[in-house]
């Protein structure tokens, strides 16, 4: 089994296998490290910079007793380009046990997984997908909310080129969700493929361009960086002027069960103050990619499939 | 308890907890890796270089049985950089027993002390504090010469901008010497503030141009790497010519029971081919910085208190 | 014991002790993860970038139980640098069990094994040489075919900067090959240290231009990259037009015994299209870098001697 994109998992194999097995991770999590993957390798190969992604699974892989190590690569100062299918499988002649793979173009995750005897992770291909940052944030809504199934759910920023809000649009299109409004300036929409996914799965969704209009209608509001040139150029364009940040009026319309989502690291669209509010999700969120790691190495591994 | 500057400790515990056990850690050290902290992980977390003082707990936290990971932020390369409390809050998140931080401005330590769970260990702070060296500093200045009270220490360089001296003036002032005599270019003297507490503490201090006219009264020669352009253009500057540096003449005057002490890497300012005297300690010195993070680690993880 | 050139080994410590030993890791690393040297630390220091010596070796002693962590220097942006000898000596204060080095000058392992307690494991020193390559590569030829002793070898592309085909001809001029044939542009040839060193051992040698003219009377046809700026300049140089790659043509001529290596990464001269040639053993000869590599760090532990 390999980890390519969200939408090859459906939410019988979340609420039945992934979900219960990251629960059991927190457990384990706060008991100190444990030996359940003793000796296991897992080899982190990026061609982008992300630290949070490999220092969340470097965490997950050590807490089951095992390690990781990898390298940096930057595409740019490659002269001569070694072939991503030399690198996969000259790694698989040292014998890690995973491959965690952020590349710099759509479709190297699927590259790698061709040629690889060890299980390949994406980590994020270029404006592609970002399938266990999906898997993380589809976690955190089933535990926070205690399901998935006919929420409402709003996402909001560059729906465009941002890969978190892609991967989790694809994921809960599968998962039973009620609605989901893409809330992003004009120039920076929910991508067409999304669109036609949803419209196929029968899901309901909206386009809109101001937070404070779903804000009372929402379940999770799900907030991007929004301080990129990029956005705020889209947002400048707009004729009548957007909102895609929350403050404390957005926080007196959201209900009270409601809860806000970041993937962090953050921009102005969710300012430190207001931090405090219970509903603010954002650093749960995070602990919980730690868990949802853990449980992914464990099935990846074949060690965990009795969860 | 976190270790955030040098004025935190005292002779007591310096001399009651922190010394003996770096002592055992020694003898633990050379018969290899020990379980005392197994499988407790340590994160550093640096917006400056510095791969002696990472590699040096690296090596204390696996000598103990634990791991190390972490990562390097270049602040100038961060357009929207992300908030200290943010990762740190992210860091401890994923399960980490310990934060080492080094920052580029004064006062990061503390910053993150107030919202971490696990333990902050100041790794250098800007121009501020680097309160680690300094306790490896005094311990091998009391394994070296039995005691830190009735000292003669002589702290040689750029004393404004040196992070070791500050950070060992400052701990010294707690640890009843007789006497600190500053050298350094009348451009680079010591800070204003150091010499404020030392008044406060009743310690006796001198400020001079030259090691000559102390180097035959004085416990303990620090010597500073000399060979940055500032420190070239603050002597540059002098009237009467300073010397900041150690050579057969120095040697010939430092009394025989005296040691030379360098925080490395060094400069022309104390030349390989004096290491064969044994009163250079800096190597020594360097290894004792390794007993010493063992030890602090142990106490920071509640694991050797009754050292 | 320090591994410092190629040319320290000889023949009958390859086929009796390392190759034995290698052979044996093999089953090893199928098995997982061991204790053999649980608890050794390995550190690798890099003044030139290598990921895939440096990955080797990490996987090499994580695979028997120990771990690695590292610096890499860059020489050009060090502008007061630190002495080598001052670098290895505070490693040896941190306890590390190996050190390995990658110098961008010759000769720093051997400045390095001067002042080092640790065995010093040369990954590299400039234009000088790699000697676990060469290992790794002669026990490729030894496991392949059968045998070191009369074997045709013809080491193919810029003979003169190529840091495994230098220390490679150097171990195999003590092995008992026939003959090997050096096949580089004029502009490029084998280094004429290296002809000395085959005559004084009665290895008969040939200098050519074109693969074809040995590919159907060789044993092994052993490529390295050719993309390099100054190889193409260097075949453009030549009047009548070389010829350094395999292709078809090359393949047909080439013995059904034979095989055809390549240090990797490899560029236009060893098309991935021919990989499903079984004599194309690039990817097994990295493998087997893993084993030499395991070998290596056993005897040098003096855990292995019984071999």
């Amino acid at each position: 089994m390999h980890v390519l994109e969200a939408q090859q998992f459906d939410r019988a194999w979340l609420e039945g296998t992934l979900f219960p097995l990251a629960d059991r991770m927190a457990g384990l999590a706060e008991f100190g490290a444990h030996r359940l993957l003793e000796g296991r390798r897992l080899f982190w190969l990026f061609f982008e910079p992300s630290t949070r992604t490999r220092v969340s699974f470097e965490s997950a892989i050590a807490l089951l007793g095992g390690t990781a190590t990898g390298i940096q690569v930057d595409p740019r100062a490659d002269l001569v380009p070694e072939r991503l299918e030399d690198r996969v499988r000259i790694i698989n002649g040292y014998g890690y046990d995973f491959l965690l793979l952020r590349y710099h173009q759509e479709g190297g995750a699927r590259r790698a997984a061709a040629v690889s005897e060890a299980p390949v992770i994406n980590a994020g291909d270029g404006p592609g997908e970002h399938p266990t940052q999906a898997l993380l944030d589809a976690y955190t809504i089933w535990k926070e909310l205690g399901r998935l199934e006919g929420l409402r759910v709003a996402l909001v920023g560059d729906l465009t080129y941002e890969r978190s809000t892609t991967s989790l649009a694809r994921l809960l299109g599968h998962c039973g969700v009620a609605r989901i409004d893409f809330v992003s300036p004009e120039l920076l929409p929910v991508r067409p493929a999304i669109k036609e996914e949803l419209d196929a799965a029968g899901v309901r969704y909206r386009e809109l361009r101001d937070v404070r209009q779903v804000a009372d209608d929402v379940d999770v509001l799900y907030l991007t960086r929004a301080q990129t040139e990029r956005l705020l150029y889209a947002q400048r364009a707009e004729r009548e002027p957007g909102h895609y940040a929350v403050d404390q009026e957005v926080l007196r319309l959201l209900p009270r069960t409601s809860i806000v989502m970041h993937p962090l690291p953050r921009g102005p669209e969710l300012p430190p103050e207001l931090d405090d509010d219970p509903r603010v999700a954002c650093f749960r969120q995070a602990r919980n990619g730690l868990h949802v790691r853990m449980a992914l190495l464990l099935l990846l591994a074949g060690a965990g499939g009795k969860g």
